[in-house]
């Protein structure tokens, strides 16, 4: 997977990341006199040290780069968007939510601690993501650094990311006679929005607001954030479709046997690499602005669409 | 007890953030699009709109007052704060944490919902609160306001109230051989000013900031914080060690039952109604400096020490 250089770009910034977060919880605001609540250290490190693309924080790090942005303001901002990614991994895995065991081929926070260690880890690096984000180690102005706060809160709420996971279960029937919700084609589009896609498009306005994009800009790479969102979860759902779970490394055939409805299984595996081709194109052409500067967002798209893990 | 100036006040300040907060809930962020999670909006609502003293809230107003910070702003910053405590009581409930079956006389979120709901109505209400607190009707510069969203962060995670909680739960036997911990005087002091401190002090905090006030100033107020909070932290284990149900409106009794050592516990219920005048005359000398315009905040402090609910 290295072997391209769009590879090598995604993995240079991953180790950027990757240090910026051993960084961020070595160093959690702790002050001298506080007792060390070393288990939630430990749980907290267990759930973002797992190593993964770190394609959020990418989007983050491409998009400031087309304003001139240096990446030591883009990485810090890009590591408090994991931070929340994770938090939100944690959670979702809970025997309350989705019950998983694993997750990378390692246990879930609430298997190698317990529920409660699970619930305030996740707790905990949803708040120190805020606390990131804010920090002028961000080095931008108080202004920009509020701007991110606040989008980054919307796209990870009631109307985003934490929103999404209500309507996915209440799509699995959790809440009433536990028969699965027959979605249809704009709701599952409208649920996923929320669900995964608040959370790239974020990570693709982030770069505009550190930038300090023009409004033109900015609606540019928001768009693009909706279209690769979309990719990113189309493509997920063919994997699980279409996968085993060997080459996926992790369960796959999860959402047929929750009863899930996906635009996969509404539409067919074939429809699907169409729909992705398709958004590759919609993806560049929003982009068509920034000229070659974008070239690298233009291979992320493809990436996200083309993966199959 | 709306009998005296200081219950009246207080309850106009409820309020004022009542009406505040039922308009943030109201209000919560939900792009025109995006579709409703009807379920997780009511379990929000059941676990911010329950009434209560909006003690934490009151703070902010009250000292943001002694630097001429109109209400406005302050109780926009209060609501915030409260939406994270409301969040913190909403996870402290689960089943996986102190499992608790009602709050002040009515069902736990996760009660009159689900365990899901109550876990993703705390998610959203901890990043509800840093949206309201970014928010530009918090009516202050973005440098104020990043102050006190970073303020809030560090309050409410790891070194704060999440770090206390954690180790709350290991005092409790819960992560080792199920035995209690023997936590000695300043063990116990340490963790309850990281669980149930942190945020009181903050609330006193956020007014200094809020009024951009001097370093001497905020040093009082944050002392004069520190100090409330442990009485309300005494005041609170000596109506579990000495009240009965019925007058507390909740289960008493409860700390011994789970081995927790209290400062009461340690010391014994004298000792805690001496230290809690001490207190008191303590708050009232990190005031000093304020003069009369800070007479409010000495009966809080009055109030908090010697509260039977």
């Amino acid at each position: 997977m290295v072997d391209t250089p769009f590879a090598a770009a995604l993995a240079e910034v991953a180790g950027l990341v990757e240090a910026a977060l051993q960084n961020i919880l070595d160093d959690a605001p702790l002050p001298g006199e506080t007792a060390r609540p070393e288990r939630l250290i430990g749980a907290m490190r267990h759930a973002v040290l797992a190593g993964g693309k770190r394609l959020r924080p990418f989007l983050v790090v491409e998009t400031a780069r087309l304003f001139g942005v240096p990446d030591q303001s883009s990485i810090r901002a890009g590591a408090a968007l994991e931070l929340v990614h994770c938090y939100s991994l944690v959670h979702d895995d809970l025997p309350a939510m989705d019950d998983d065991d694993l997750r990378r081929g390692r246990p879930t926070v609430h298997k190698a601690f317990d529920d409660a260690s699970a619930i305030l880890a996740g707790d905990a690096l949803l708040t120190l993501a805020f606390d990131v984000m804010a920090d002028e180690r961000v080095d931008a102005d108080a202004a920009v650094r509020i701007q991110l706060v606040q989008a980054l809160a919307r796209a990870s709420g009631l109307g985003g990311m934490a929103g999404g996971q209500m309507l996915d279960l209440a799509a699995e029937g959790r809440f009433g006679d536990g028969r699965p919700q027959l979605l249809d084609d704009a709701a599952i589009r409208r649920l996923q929005a929320m669900k995964t896609g608040a959370l790239i498009r974020f990570g693709c306005v982030a770069g505009a607001i550190l930038g300090r994009a023009s409004a033109a800009e900015r609606a540019a790479l928001d768009a693009y954030g909706a279209i690769i969102g979309l990719a990113f979860q189309i493509a997920d759902d063919l994997i699980d479709h279409e996968g085993d779970a060997a080459s996926a490394g992790k369960a796959t055939g999860k959402d047929a046997a929750r009863g899930k409805g996906t635009l996969v299984s509404l539409n067919g595996a074939a429809w699907a690499r169409e729909e992705l081709a398709r958004l590759v194109g919609e993806a560049e052409t929003k982009l068509a602005a920034f000229g070659p500067r974008a070239d690298r967002l233009k291979e992320a798209a493809r990436f996200i669409a083309m993966r199959d893990v």
